[in-house]
This record gives structure tokens, C-alpha cells and sequence, in this order.
């Protein structure tokens, strides 16, 4: 009888698997759940951009209480998705498990590059010394959909498979694309506003668009499984863009 | 040689206490950590109220996953204070530390008033059987001002002294204003707005208004040390607002 409570966690589908990521993707920040010197929770703010498999990507100063906790027990906790007008707990939110690896320092150019993309006004202090990448390896997630919709995702539903060279695709991709060829990335939900959007980052499933404080996230048709595919599923984004 | 590091706590300070409180007063909701069954950091949203002393107060569910792990351990963390435009980690948070319980069923009807006026959206599910009211009690808190303003607060610069009495005052003083009078008590810089402000709580010190989604926080000049005197303090708002 020790399970005699309804159960308030529906079948995982591909619209939880897809919300969850968008979620992950739209984020500029969320709340790092680490355990403190008394293995006590804790919770601190965060900034923060995705990896190309979709895994969060920090930039922490070693002074922060987080990153002394993480150095200890590398497993956390993210939230992130933010709550708009209304009530606070009707709005989709993303509870990720994870542990904590500092990013291996040959990979930090890259890493650089993406990061920045993302949070402009981290240039401030990414090239201070006490500053370091980490990257939360995802075991699981409860994605809460609004009120009785709750799904578990393991670390398959969250993760996005990269393709080999999608890195290098992804920069010459970026470099060619003018900012007339971004504009017409744009949504048309959302082209009337005349915020002038840049390329926050682009991956197998799709971009992120960021103009100031707005993120548009702009899914590809289908997920680029083949690097050398990206610049023909920008240009059908495009098309689409035009078309409608 | 363990602390060659520079710490960045600075002396707290009346400032500090000042915004921790604000933080606290003003947030709709906050990320909460918690410890699962496994003992591992776990991070949830809940919507927020605060008690009459600024502990948080939260409506949550026994199915949810954070009231499990709460009624096997009672320890958490609570992340208040949302980012605004710009640089995610230039705006002031607060990351308080604290013990939560369940609240006394005898006290759940003057809870229920306070936590409706501040969450009036909760009346949807404030009756369901499996929703109950837990005080967090607060612990310890680093208040984080922005970059390299971070603070520690104990549990007595966080909690505010609640003279005897105040409940029943506060009824009084809340059923004796009237529409007209809490108008009287929006502060000059928002009153063009045109929004309809309600009274969201009223504390030792100061009152919350509420409209919609926006929160403004209206500060008594001195905290009200002897409950008879809040009719007062409300009464000096009024003046104040009267005249600039």
C-alpha cells in the first residue's frame, strides 16, 4: 500500500521530449541546486548558453559558493524555465539532475565562442582568472508542463546526438550567414517587433536567436544528422521565412 | 594557507538586510532546493508568500517531488530574486538556507488569508487534499548584490519582530481600507501606470501591493514595534504619497 497516491507523471512523448529541450535551449539562467560543506542543499543563480548536444554550459568563478561545492560533490541540480504573467506554477519548467564537469581547458576556445554568443556581457569577466567552464552532464529530468502534467526524461530524451564535424559546420555556417540572412530567420511572429536579432548559437535541431533579452528559439524542419547538411537546413528555414 | 583566496563577503550591513528583506517580500516565486532519496540536490519551483516575520512560505503538494524529499528531510534551499534586462548575474538574488514545516493545522485559516491575498490564483487548488502550507524557517542566507557585492545574513537579520497582537490588527486595518485608500499607498513612480493595486500583505514593515503580475513593495518609514500603532503607519503612506 506504499503506493496508493495517483502517480501525477504522464508517458514520456515526443512533445515533452521537444518542450523539455526548448526549455533548456530558451534559457538565460536558472537556480543551481549543490550541496553545501554539510552536504545541506543550496541554491544560487546561474547564467547560462547549451552545448551543441543541448547540456547546460556555465562559466563560474571559483569564489562562488557553487563552485566550491561542485569541487567537493559534483552532483546538482538545474531549474530553469521562467514563469510569466499569472500564476507562478502554470508555467512549463525543466527540474534537471546532473553532475558537474569542469570543461577540459583544449576544448575552452570553442566553448568561448558559443558561450559568448549567448551572454554578450559575460566578456566582461570570461578572461578572468578565477573563471572556469563547466558542463552538467544530464542523468535525468522532470519536466513540469503546468499543473498534473509531469514527465521523467533520462539523459537520452535530453541530449541531442551531434554529428561528426557539426563544429566546424557550424562556424563556417555562422560566418557566412550576414546579418540580412539572419533577419530572415526571424519568425514572422515576432519580425514586426524590429529588434535586431544575432545567431546565439546554432545546433543539430535548430538556432537560437537573441536580440538583448528576447531568445527566439527556431527549430529545423528535421535534426541535422549530417554536418555538411546545416547550410541546406539554414537555407530552408530561410525559404520558409519568405514564403509565409 | 587554506584561505589565500580573497573572500568576496562583505560586512552586512543595514543596506544589505534592507534588500535581503525587499528580495524576499517582492518574489512571486523561487527556486527551492532540496535533497531526493538519494540524498542528491534536487531544484523545483514553488510559488512564494511570506509570513508576518519574512519567512517564506509555500502551497505545495504531497505529490510533488520536493514535499517527499521535505518530509524525509526537512533541509533546503530557497533562490529568490529574478533577473531583469542585461547580464543575468548583475541583478541582486538572495540564496537563503533554511529548515522547512509544515504549518500548524490550527493556523491554516489565517495562513490561507495571507497566502491568497499575495497568490490569489492558488483559490483554484488551496482546497485539494493533497496541498498543504510549509513555513521554511530560515537558517543562514548569502544575499548576493550583484558582482562582488555578496553578503552573509544570519537567521536574525532575515526575520523581521512581529509584535503581539499584529494578526489582529492587520485584519482590521486590511478590512478598513478601501479601494480609494490603497490607491492612496502606490508610490508617485508607478501611479501613472493606471494599474489597480491590492493590498498583497501587510508586514511590520512595510505593505505589499499587488496588480496582476507586478509587485511593489511600499516601506513603512520605522518597522511597527506595538501592533495598535500600524493604523498609523498606514495613515503616514497616505500622508506621504498625499504630498509629494
Amino acid at each position: 500500500m506504499t503506493n496508493e497516491k495517483p502517480s501525477p507523471i504522464r508517458p514520456t512523448d515526443a512533445e515533452a521530449i521537444a518542450l523539455a529541450r526548448r526549455i533548456l535551449r530558451m534559457a538565460r539562467f536558472g537556480a543551481l541546486a549543490t550541496l553545501d560543506e554539510n552536504g545541506l542543499p543550496q541554491a544560487t543563480r546561474v547564467a547560462l548558453a547549451t552545448e551543441y548536444d543541448a547540456a547546460p554550459l556555465l562559466l563560474i568563478s571559483e569564489l562562488a559558493a557553487h563552485t566550491r561545492a561542485l569541487a567537493a560533490n559534483p552532483a546538482c541540480a538545474l531549474l530553469v524555465g521562467e514563469p510569466g504573467k499569472g500564476d507562478p506554477l502554470a508555467h512549463p519548467r525543466l527540474s534537471l539532475k546532473a553532475e558537474a564537469r569542469k570543461v577540459d581547458a583544449t576544448r575552452n576556445a570553442s566553448v568561448r565562442l558559443r558561450y559568448l554568443a549567448r551572454q554578450p556581457k559575460a566578456a566582461l569577466y570570461i578572461d578572468f582568472a578565477d573563471f572556469a567552464f563547466y558542463r552538467l552532464e544530464p542523468v535525468s529530468a522532470l519536466l513540469n508542463g503546468g499543473f498534473g502534467k509531469a514527465y521523467e526524461l533520462g539523459r537520452e530524451e535530453l541530449l541531442v546526438p551531434v554529428p561528426s564535424g557539426f563544429e566546424k559546420a557550424e562556424r563556417i555556417a555562422r560566418d557566412m550567414l550576414s546579418d540580412e540572412a539572419i533577419q530572415q530567420l526571424i519568425p514572422d511572429r515576432v519580425r514586426h517587433s524590429h529588434d535586431t536579432f544575432r545567431i546565439g548559437g546554432i545546433d543539430p535541431e535548430g538556432v537560437d536567436l537573441v536580440a538583448g533579452d528576447r531568445v527566439e528559439r527556431v527549430p529545423f524542419a528535421n535534426p541535422v544528422r549530417i554536418a555538411t547538411d546545416l547550410p541546406k537546413a539554414l537555407a530552408a528555414l530561410q525559404t520558409q521565412a519568405d514564403r509565409t
